[in-house]
């Protein structure tokens, strides 16, 4: 017998059809002498129906009290899918019951629409599976100190569910999703992308804070911290399925390098176009210049990714960063108006039409010169090489948005990705 | 400066823009100088879709467990309404915060689908008050000892602002609905029927239990414990009327017998056609047949209205009760098949085609013959009386439903109500 914990996403629980689907599934698990705490999504659209009828009351204004609100609505989403679920389980013959976060207790910080899981109580929850229920967890969300209603963010219960199987020690955590794993990169992109029976964590945190969004990546770390084993696999194969297949399908994120690891030097390639390019020229390279700039960045709420600072010429220097597409307009005003003035900057230049595209492998740490065959790769192409960022089992390089297919394409097949892993 | 709590129902949150409305007429009140607690319902629609989606998944079955998460899922409607209105609040530029039951909070018994409300915790609500904030709190629900959400049925929300308006010894309750009061009876069948400006507690609980669904008869009693001051008036009207115009609207729910009332035997015709009439002929005649009659259907959690027995001749006495309409063909099994042959009853007759017509009036206390002068006005219009029972203040009579509406209107006719008020 082994305590297991379920997650689906809000595609599984689309219909009330779907959730007898999921609940037949959860009940082989069960008949097949398991304890299964389940973690659903809210049905698929819900969640933005809901903060569609807020943003329609206050269109535009965002404040903490009206963030404190968004949460307590948005949060009914995942309430009603526990409910939803417990009743199917119930209707298979199973004993179950639903917790919201708040009655688990799943204790977060206030950060209202972001905030960060601080404790689970698993009392409650092991005593109804020491009595035989199921018992059906809200993802997303989490409750503060004075008991006012939090969510995690978008892609949130993934981290509740990975959250819940580490306070409980769980054997397994399975991700049951739309894609039946993780693959070396996006099959729209590249058909011949392959997916990975395993994938080390480091390189599925790489992945994921790249752009590949299999698993939000606060899962990835939570898992990571906690050892949490963790498993992506599809929710589309038929319930019925064959239950020792199920539990060995998908991609299984592992803690320990084995040789089989050691042998694919890149793993998977990622990528993501939601960034944008932002250059200083000309700026007088003094101690603290970086600060200077990136300060009033991070002091308006932007995040930024890669950051480049070129060699100095003639006391001057060129400094570049990315940011989240949905900020361009925003940083390119303040460097404008408030950066470039206060750093003696000559110009700020902009391109909000890149893309980041990545290699990533566990494998890099004792390779050399991938790097070098990743850049090869891409002038063989012809394509221009605009930011280089690079870290112990990733590099990343920003290009022209137009060749992001071409280049994801090229490095596939440069890394023999489309190889059956020699084993 | 006053405690005022209102409480506005599905239609008036119907939608966003109504929404709205009801936040800009809760800021006039605000802005009067009051301090106000909005008790909304769901969203109008919302609590059928989400009933509906979990009878898919368990059409007839409904456990206790099944009933715990029916509660839990039918809680969000108004969770949503709430944080919806405290937004549009904030949006209008007041301080607003929200409270599902479970956050204030609103302790019931663990009666899942028809909870009682037995304490309530105000001081998170006062420090808010305090504060300068409006509190907006969710009708309908609240939570047991073990944390578990529960509802307290159909129309619970009018219940929940009046336990809310009790627990702050607030000053006035006032219940904004779909009608603009309470009238001598419904005018969709007595077009000349009157809306009454004032209606003593006593005649609003029978008018309430005797068909009129104006207010969910719980929160009259509620209402009645405590000495609320609760007033029933229109959210149709513009939220700008006046607020002295406005606060005097409606229909006031009064305590205190004063002359006028005196004058009015009866002021208002209730009526219903929910129920059904089933009678045993020939119950041989002996102490405790009551019991053996009525125990059976108790226990089938089957609730009896009127009871007639007639006086016993041979022996032998026959004995009628009205159930509702939908336990009609339950009640006529259970009284068939178990009943009759324990009581040695001759025949059971049912007729679910009835309907009770009653006149309230707490006059009638001090006048006699109001209930002869009601016969009279039935035979008169040649209408049949199968039942008759009556209390202090109301007469009501069991007849052929295909005459509810004659008998109405010629008793509304019969004891002046069409005619205005003499002070």
């Amino acid at each position: 017998m082994a305590l297991i914990v379920h997650k689906y996403g809000g595609t599984s629980m689309g219909t009330t059809e779907r959730i007898r689907n999921v609940a037949k599934r959860v009940a082989k698990w069960v008949r097949a002498g398991h304890q299964l705490v389940v973690v659903p999504s809210a049905m698929s659209g819900e969640t933005n129906r809901l903060l569609g009828l807020a943003k329609e009351l206050s269109p535009e204004v965002v404040t903490p009290p009206i963030q404190r609100e968004l949460d307590a609505i948005a949060a009914t989403g995942e309430q009603v899918s526990v409910g939803l679920l417990s009743i199917a389980l119930q209707a298979e013959g199973l004993e179950a019951v639903s917790y919201s976060g708040w009655q688990v207790p799943i204790r977060t910080d206030s950060s209202y629409t972001k905030a960060r899981i601080q404790s689970i109580d698993d009392a409650r929850v092991r005593a109804d599976l020491a009595a035989g229920r199921v018992v059906v967890i809200t993802g997303f969300q989490g409750v503060d100190e004075e008991d006012n209603i939090t969510t995690l963010g978008r892609g949130g219960s993934d981290t509740s569910a990975v959250a819940v199987a580490a306070a409980m020690k769980a054997d397994e955590c399975l991700i049951y999703t739309d894609v039946d794993g993780v693959y070396t990169t996006d099959p729209r992109i590249v058909p011949e992308a392959r997916r990975m029976s395993t994938i080390s964590f480091e390189e599925m945190l790489e992945m994921a804070s790249l752009g590949s969004k299999v698993l939000q990546i606060r899962s990835v770390e939570f898992a990571g911290k906690y050892r949490v084993p963790l498993r992506v696999l599809s929710s589309f194969t038929p319930w019925d399925i064959d239950i020792n297949e199920e539990a060995k399908s998908g991609t299984l994120i592992t803690f320990e390098e084995d040789e089989n690891m050691e042998q694919a030097v890149v793993s998977g390639i990622a990528f993501n176009r939601d960034e944008a390019k932002v250059t200083l020229l000309g700026v007088p390279d003094k101690p603290g210049v970086a600060f200077q700039i990136l300060g009033p960045v991070a002091d308006a709420n932007i995040d930024i990714d890669v950051i480049i600072q070129n060699v100095s010429h003639d006391g001057r220097t060129d400094f570049s960063f990315t940011v989240h597409r949905n900020d361009y307009a925003r940083t390119m005003d303040l460097l404008k108006n408030k950066v470039a003035p206060a750093t003696g900057a000559a110009q700020v230049l902009g391109d909000p039409k890149i893309c980041k595209v990545s290699i990533v492998g566990i494998g890099m740490r004792s390779h050399v010169g991938v790097a070098s065959k990743m850049f090869q790769c891409l002038s063989e192409e012809g394509i221009n090489i605009q930011m280089i960022s690079t870290s112990e089992i990733k590099t990343s390089v920003v290009i022209d948005e137009k060749y992001m297919e071409l280049a994801v394409r090229a490095l596939h097949k440069a890394f023999d990705l489309d190889q059956p892993v020699q084993n």
